[in-house]
């Protein structure tokens, strides 16, 4: 077995993570967290909000699963969100159409080939079945929305979708966000939760879900907003840029301002948020020397972002995404400014009122109205639009106006402009958006992944995750070393006081007692309390530390305390004796 | 307005909660929480996993939301988990039945009239179309399941459903979950997620969402459990049980060692789990003055539970169900131990092996084959049953033997029976469930509900909510009192340190201080601090109570140590000067 074949195999006999219902032969691509795995999914996202919401000053909000059709209209994900599907015209089983090219034909690994462009490959490469080994010429190609559709109400059952990303909840909820605002930007909103992608092949294990939990965060900024000044750190970035990729290079080690002055990263909110993440990462237990930053290169780029980079952890070998950092322009604040009733720019007061010239049109209809028609509105507004950007455009004798393609000529003499003084306050704008997307679930794996270690204590093997304690699943294991002679009894006090102090505390019987810390080890529990017969003499227990498998005596007055602060970090464990 | 609308107006003004997707007309039942009902919520579903996982040394785990359909035909909720929809003929509006029943005839209030039932009720009480006032004499009747279905997949997309509730998910993945628990009884299984109701008539505000939060505890415990021993204490629970209910009476306080040594209550897990959520409710700002209990007459009792208490809160005069505890036997594992491939038992060692008789039959098949033919093996079965309780039966000459109602008579002669000796060291047992299942959503409208109050502080008018500082959306408010002078950047820097302790912190430097007050009483943040000119003098700030609205001059030093020792309740702000 791999360490991964290990790790999965600990994960369900531990309860971190298992395939759910099992008992009815389970579902590909719905995973179910145990007791371990839940403690340590709330824990990081309580973490992540500490990080990226509460000490940011931001905004987090809590958004339904399920949309009516029309907010994805908007968004592009009914029309856009697609895998392309093949089906085997012999034993008619499906196959997601760029996986099919990536693993026979490395080199055409894309995640955006058309319909036709496939069907030129398929004849051209003699691509085959994997399943039956028959040839795919006549197999059948579909776009295959990844949205999960149900119906909402009775009668009419208006069609609704479950959210393909947490993100939308945001943005479409953006004209009340910004009054929250108070109408000032920068701004940030976050939310944690669920989202949905139909997959055709979900993977085994976390890291390619059909339901997953996301915590994304959308800066919002001025359109005009480079980013903040950067504080010089020591901080180093693993960035593996575009140029470096084209050229096969090898990942920088940067600090982020030597990245922007370098300009490898553009947008200095971009650095901002590598740089808080990278601290994150590394409080959370995941490896940074398995760990880097890759720029999407152009022909991946979504069509609606200018600059992206993944967040990759290495694992078996291979680089996993676990967080996306995008600048998305003002796409999607304007798509749903067009396609919905209400107003999704903001404005934004200028901070001395400006004078300015504003030219009126007195058209003459008498010419407009036989002459354009219908198109006279659109004619006129157009004029008026490039009258806003160039006074002096009636000097010359005819106007080009182009609407749809066609070009219209306009005598000027027919428009009879006017002009007038006017105060502009402020100006309205769309703002853009800088969004870093985590992915809980990938992360929870990363973390088990490189936390895992297998090393030998007292001449016995032993498997351990070591996760950091401020995000252990259990923080304090507590242990009679005998059932009897009122140990247990004490124990169970001692567990339930720990209780109360709000630590996350165990409390385990069975077993010897070499056998109930391997227990702890591997669930990555960084301390355990054992209770013997010296309690009686002295009051005192032994607190054992998971990483070095050391053991002190404490008093047991003070083993809350101690807990606490080797939680909050205030003290370490080498310090204690 | 009343209080209500003008809560229901905050809500949506500050950001607690509203109607989601608005700028697309918004869907019927579907709410987005604001940043401060984000922020609310989360502390409420923290403050219950300590209070009712992390204290109580219970699991959580965490399933999907989508399940495959053989879960839910198990489960029940597949063929029985209807409303009876009416449509009229005339308008093709529709509607709940027993909702039509009630408001029209309060009688007839019911949640399980059947199509049958209702089609004579109809006519005897001429109901009429509550939109249209046509008769609903025509009118069609269907049974319309409440689950939201989805297709999971390409090619033969599997049939899944939305989860109806999250206790399935917990009750599916018994098998692995006994294993955690290590075989031990009893043990507790929470989960705190998301459900989905595809409600005929969801109501406006947070009270019947199609897309709700559930935290709900699965305690399962042997059948013999009749719970543990109650400590006596002052704890009163206002009761309203099924005989006070029968004679109009009224709500009685009891402690829960009176309501058991009473008989109100059977079970002392349901006594235990009252008297524990008794104490959150109050630490979470429920007014325990409009609280009570109230015990499912046998009629509205669901056919699987043998006893079920709401917890109800009074609002405008309503009474609204925030928490159901139920003792739901051994309904679910039961059903899904017959329908699953998976055994839901659990093996539970006899304190000392004992030395049993078994009776085993030696069937004369010449007489049972002709006689009974395919019954054959349901008769033997059902005798070995007789038999294991009564190894008397077979004195008698003949068997009564009942199958599907009919009762075969069976000659003890062709049986044969021989007895053995067996050493039994255990019994294999299907668990009964202790069941509390709270309703997020509605606590989140209780508890503004409960702490909205309007006031008046210095002649002025206030609305205020005087929501617990532990849960509160944001802790403390940061104010300059100017923007200039550097009051600004010192405030600033003020907020930023008290983020980085990890409190929730909400800067603003807009309006008259007088106003920023009122803007945090509204949103119930029980601490502001303000920095005036006094701060370059001696290093002080103004820390004002929200309640009070009394202030003190503090040290900005210790400012976090205070702030801190008032959110864990170490100190309380009367007693500061």
């Amino acid at each position: 077995m791999t360490n991964i074949d290990v790790l999965n195999e600990l994960a369900k006999r531990r309860g971190f993570f298992f395939s759910a219902n099992d008992s009815y032969g389970g579902l590909a691509g719905f995973y179910a967290y145990g007791p371990m795995g839940a403690a340590l999914k709330s824990n990081i996202e309580n973490s992540w909000r500490t990080k990226f919401v509460i000490e940011e000053g931001h905004f987090e909000i809590s958004t339904p699963t399920i949309s009516p059709s029309p907010v994805f209209k908007a968004s592009g994900h009914l029309d856009g969100f697609d895998d392309l599907l093949i089906t085997c015209s012999t034993c008619e089983i499906s196959y997601r159409a760029d996986h099919l090219l990536g693993s026979q034909h490395t080199l055409l690994q894309s995640s955006d080939v058309s319909a036709k462009e496939f069907k030129k490959l398929l004849s051209k490469y003699s691509l085959t079945c994997p399943s039956c080994k028959n040839t795919l010429d006549d197999s059948t190609l579909q776009e295959f929305n990844l949205m999960f559709a149900t119906k909402v109400g009775p009668g009419s059952q208006t069609p609704g979708y479950l959210r393909p990303e947490t993100a939308q909840g945001i943005f479409v909820e953006f004209p009340r966000l910004s009054d929250y605002a108070r109408g000032k930007l920068p701004f940030g909103v976050a939310q944690i939760g669920t989202s949905y992608r139909n997959e055709i092949s979900p993977r085994k294990g976390l890291t390619r879900l059909r339901e997953f939990t996301q915590a994304e965060l959308e800066l919002f900024i001025h359109p005009t907003d480079l980013g903040p000044e950067i504080t010089p750190t020591t901080t180093k970035l693993p960035l593996y840029s575009v140029s470096q990729q084209e050229s096969n290079g090898d990942i920088e080690f940067v600090t982020p301002t030597e990245a922007i002055d370098e300009n490898i990263i553009e947008n200095r909110w971009l650095a901002y948020y590598l740089e808080l993440s990278t601290n994150w990462y590394d409080s959370i237990g995941i490896d940074l020397t398995r760990f880097r930053y890759r720029q999407h290169m152009p022909s991946e780029l979504a069509h609606y972002a200018s600059d992206c980079w993944d967040a990759e952890v290495e694992i078996d070998g291979d680089w996993i995404e676990i967080t996306g950092f995008a600048h998305r322009g003002n796409y999607d604040l304007s798509k749903h400014n067009t396609h919905s009733s209400a107003d999704f720019t903001m404005f934004i007061p200028l901070d001395e009122p400006q004078e300015k010239l504003q030219t009126n049109l007195n058209p003459d209809m008498g010419y407009f109205g036989p002459t354009f028609g219908k198109l006279t509105p659109e004619i006129l507004s157009k004029i008026d639009e490039m009258a806003s950007e160039d006074s002096t455009i009636f000097d010359s004798p005819e106007l080009s106006v182009e609407i749809d393609g066609t070009t219209h000529s306009i005598p000027s003499e027919y428009l009879h402009p006017t002009t007038e003084k006017i105060t502009v306050t402020g100006e309205r704008i769309l703002p853009h958006v800088i969004e870093p997307s985590f992915g809980i679930d990938r992360i929870i794996y990363s973390i088990l992944a490189h936390t895992f270690h297998e090393d030998t204590i007292d001449g016995e093997a032993r498997s351990l995750l070591s996760i950091p304690s401020s995000i252990s699943p259990i923080f304090v294991g507590v242990f009679p070393l005998l059932t009897r002679d009122g140990l247990d009894t004490v124990s169970q006090d001692i567990a339930s006081n720990l209780r109360t102090s709000g630590l996350s505390v165990l409390y385990d019987e069975s077993g010897s007692i070499g056998k109930r810390y391997r227990r702890q080890d591997e669930v990555g529990t960084p301390f355990c309390v054992t209770v013997d017969h010296q309690y009686f003499e002295d009051q005192t227990v032994t607190l054992r530390e998971r990483n070095s498998a050391m053991q002190i005596r404490i008093d047991v007055d003070s083993l809350s305390t101690i807990l606490e602060s080797l939680r909050n970090g205030s003290s370490i464990f080498s310090d204690l004796k």
